[in-house]
C-alpha cells in the first residue's frame, strides 16, 4: 500500500474496511472499564486475527485468548507468551500445543471432561502444559456445571497427571448475546462470575489452586458490576462491535468499526431495490440480529462515508449479490443510487464478516485508507 | 502431501474432505444428462474454485463461468479462454476485466442496466470485450424482465458502443432452490429457458445477434426437459452436491462429495449432546435447508467413514464449536462418542462451506486421503 492515504473510491469492491478511529475508541472503552475494577483483560484475538488490530489491547493484558491453534501460533510469533486456547482440546491437536509449549509459550488448554483430561495426561509427557477446566455458566455451549463433582473430578485428574499443571477455570457467557436488556446482561454477568468464582472456592477448599479464574464475553465484560473472585476478563468482539452488539444496547451504530465497502451493480426501479456486489461471501451468512427485536437482514446500509442511510438493509444474499431494500418494505428510490455508487454495510457479527476476508483496509480520521492489515484464517 | 494415501485419523480437525469418487460420479451425471440434449456445459467454478476439482468438467465445455474476477484470473492462468463473469459488472472493476481481455481471454461480462452498459461503453476503448444482458427469469435476484423494452434498449446500447460486442443473454433460476418438488423444478427450468429463448428471438428480430443464450442452476440443469433455443448451461454446485440439493430431491445423501471432518471435544451426558470442533468457521453460517420440509440444522452428522448416523444433526454453532444432538430432540447416548471421536458433517450449502477453507483433503475409493487440492478465495 502506498504511503499516501487514498479515498475509498480508489479501491475495488467488496472490501473489508476498518475504521481505526472507532477501533481505538472501542479498545480504550474496554480498558477504562476494566481498569475501574482492577481486573486485567485477556484480549480474545479470534475476532481480529491481526496483530496490527489487537496490539494496542495487549498493553496491561495478562496474555491472549485464542480459538484455534493457528491463532496461538500466530500470537506466539508476534510475541505473545501467555496464550489461553479457549476451546475444548481435541486429542489430535495435543502434539501441536505441546510444540508451542516446547518453544517457550505458556500455552494453557481447556477441557471439560474426564476423557479429555485423560487424553491430555496420556500425551503430555513431562511438558508441564497448563490446563483450565471449562465451566458452563449459561447452559448454551460447553463446560461442566458450576460447583459440580464433575468439575472437581476433572481438576483432580489434571492435578494428578505428571505432565499437566492445573491452572484454574474459565467460562464464557455467550448466552448474553440473547439478552433483551442491559439488566439481562448484568444478570448474566453476575451468573458468569458466580459460576467460576464459586467453583474456584470449592476447588481451593479441596486443595487445588486456581491461579486463573477467567470470564468473558463483550456484553458481560462491559456491563458486569462486580468481578470479585475473577482474575481476568476475555473479550474479542468489543474491538470492532457490530449490529448484534448495537441491538443489545452494548454500543451504538457509530461505534461499529467494521464495514464492507460495496458497489451498486444493478437497480430494479419497479421493485424499488438495488443489487450490490457484496453477497454472503463478503458479508457472511450470519443473521445474528434476526432474533433481536429489530432484525437487520444481512446488514445495515451506509453511504460511502459510513453514515447509515434511511432505513436500508441488505434483505437477501446470494454468493456475490446482495439485495438492498427498505426495511419497511416500501420501494426505495433507485434514482439516487446509479450503478457504481459506493455503499458500506455494517455487519451483523464482526467475527463472521471479518472471517470472509484476508485483510483490512484501514481508514483514519479523514476517512481515507492509510494501511492494509493482513489477517489470518484457517486452523 | 506424501505419496502414500493416509487414513483420515491422521489429520487434524476441522478439515474439508472431498470424496473424489462421488465428485467423479457427479461430474459424469451432469455430462451425460446434457449430452442427451446436445447442449454444452459451462461449468461454474464458484463452488469448487480449484482447477483440480473442475478440470474434468472442462472436457467438451464451452468455457467457464465465474462469480469474481479473482476466479476469472485463476481460470485464465489455468488455461481457460472463454470466461463468462456472471455477476453484474461494477464500473470499478472494468479495468481488471479489460486487462484479462488484453492478455488473450475472451472475457464476457454481464450487465442488466442502461447505466451499467454506459459505464462499460465509456471505458471499453476499442477492446471488443463481450457483454451479455442478464434476464430475470424468477424474480429473485438480478436481471431485466424477459422480452422487455429494457432488455432491447440495453442490448442496443451495447451493440452501438465501438468497444463492446453484444454477445447474447444469460439468466439464473436461483429460485429453483426454493422448489417443493421435482415438478416445480421442471416448471422453473422451462420458465428459465423461455425467459432467455423468447428474449433472444425478440432481439434477433431487431437485428441483434445472440450467440450466447445461457441458462443454469444445478436443479434446472438436471431436470429441464427442453433446452430449445439455449446454447449453454451453467452449473456449479452439482460437482459437490449438498443438503439443500438432497432436500430438493436433486441428489441423495450418498451423492454429497463434500464433508467437514470434526472431532468430539466435549460431551454432555445430562443433556444428551456432543460438542465438536467444527463451528460456523468450518461449516459456514448457511442454513439453506432450514426452509425445506426437513431442516438440517448446520449439517447432518456422519461417522468417520461418511455414513449418516442415526438422525444426528449440528443443532447450533458458535465460531469454533458445534453442538451435535438428535433431530427429534431426544437425548443421544454420549457414551458412544468419547472425546476424540471423528465425525463428518454434510454441508447445507457446498459453496458456503467450501468457502470457509483453503484446500480440500481428497479421498479415494478406499476412503484414504491421497491429495490436498488448494482452492482460492477472495476477489
Amino acid at each position: 500500500m502506498a504511503d499516501e492515504p487514498k479515498a475509498l473510491d480508489r479501491f475495488e469492491t467488496p472490501q473489508l474496511v476498518l475504521d481505526a478511529v472507532r477501533l481505538e475508541r472501542n479498545l480504550a472503552r474496554m480498558k477504562t472499564r476494566l481498569a475501574r475494577f482492577g481486573v486485567p483483560l485477556r484480549p480474545h484475538i479470534k475476532t481480529a486475527k491481526s496483530i496490527e488490530v489487537y496490539r494496542p489491547a495487549l498493553e496491561g493484558a495478562v496474555g491472549v485468548a485464542v480459538s484455534t491453534l493457528a491463532e496461538a501460533e500466530y500470537a506466539f510469533e508476534h510475541g505473545a507468551r501467555n496464550i489461553l486456547y479457549a476451546v475444548g482440546m481435541a486429542p489430535g491437536k495435543i502434539g501441536r500445543a505441546l510444540k508451542l509449549k516446547d518453544e517457550g509459550a505458556d500455552i494453557i488448554v481447556t477441557v471439560d471432561s474426564i476423557d479429555g483430561a485423560q487424553a491430555l495426561a496420556a500425551r503430555a509427557g513431562e511438558s508441564g502444559i497448563g490446563v483450565v477446566v471449562e465451566i458452563d455458566s449459561d447452559g448454551v455451549r460447553a463446560g461442566v456445571k458450576p460447583e459440580s463433582e464433575e468439575a472437581l473430578a476433572i481438576a483432580r485428574r489434571i492435578d494428578a497427571a505428571p505432565g499437566l499443571v492445573f491452572r484454574g477455570l474459565m467460562t464464557h457467557a455467550g448466552g448474553s448475546y440473547a439478552s433483551r436488556s442491559v439488566e439481562d446482561i448484568r444478570a448474566m454477568a453476575e451468573r458468569e462470575r458466580r459460576a467460576v468464582a464459586g467453583t474456584a472456592t470449592m476447588l481451593r477448599e479441596a486443595g487445588l489452586g486456581c491461579e486463573i479464574v477467567s470470564v468473558g464475553s463483550t456484553p458481560t465484560a462491559l456491563f458486569a458490576e462486580r468481578f470479585d473472585g475473577v482474575t481476568e476478563v476475555r473479550a474479542g468482539v468489543y474491538m470492532f462491535m457490530d449490529l448484534v452488539m448495537a441491538g443489545l444496547g452494548v454500543c451504538a451504530f457509530e461505534d461499529i468499526a467494521l464495514s464492507v465497502l460495496a458497489s451498486v451493480i444493478g437497480r430494479q426501479a419497479d421493485r424499488g431495490r438495488l443489487i450490490i456486489d457484496a453477497g454472503w461471501m463478503a458479508l457472511s451468512r450470519d443473521r445474528g440480529a434476526a432474533k433481536q427485536p429489530v432484525g437487520q437482514g444481512y446488514g445495515v446500509v451506509c453511504d460511502a462515508a459510513g453514515r447509515p442511510l434511511d432505513d436500508l438493509i441488505v434483505v437477501s444474499c446470494s454468493q456475490e449479490h446482495g439485495i438492498v431494500a427498505r426495511r419497511d418494505g416500501k420501494p426505495l428510490d433507485v434514482q439516487d443510487y446509479p450503478v457504481g455508487t459506493l455503499l458500506r454495510i455494517l455487519p451483523n457479527h464482526a467475527c463472521a464478516t471479518a472471517a470472509q476476508h484476508g485483510s483490512y483496509l484501514v481508514t483514519g480520521e479523514d476517512g481515507r485508507a492509510f494501511a492494509r492489515w493482513p489477517r489470518i484464517n484457517g486452523w
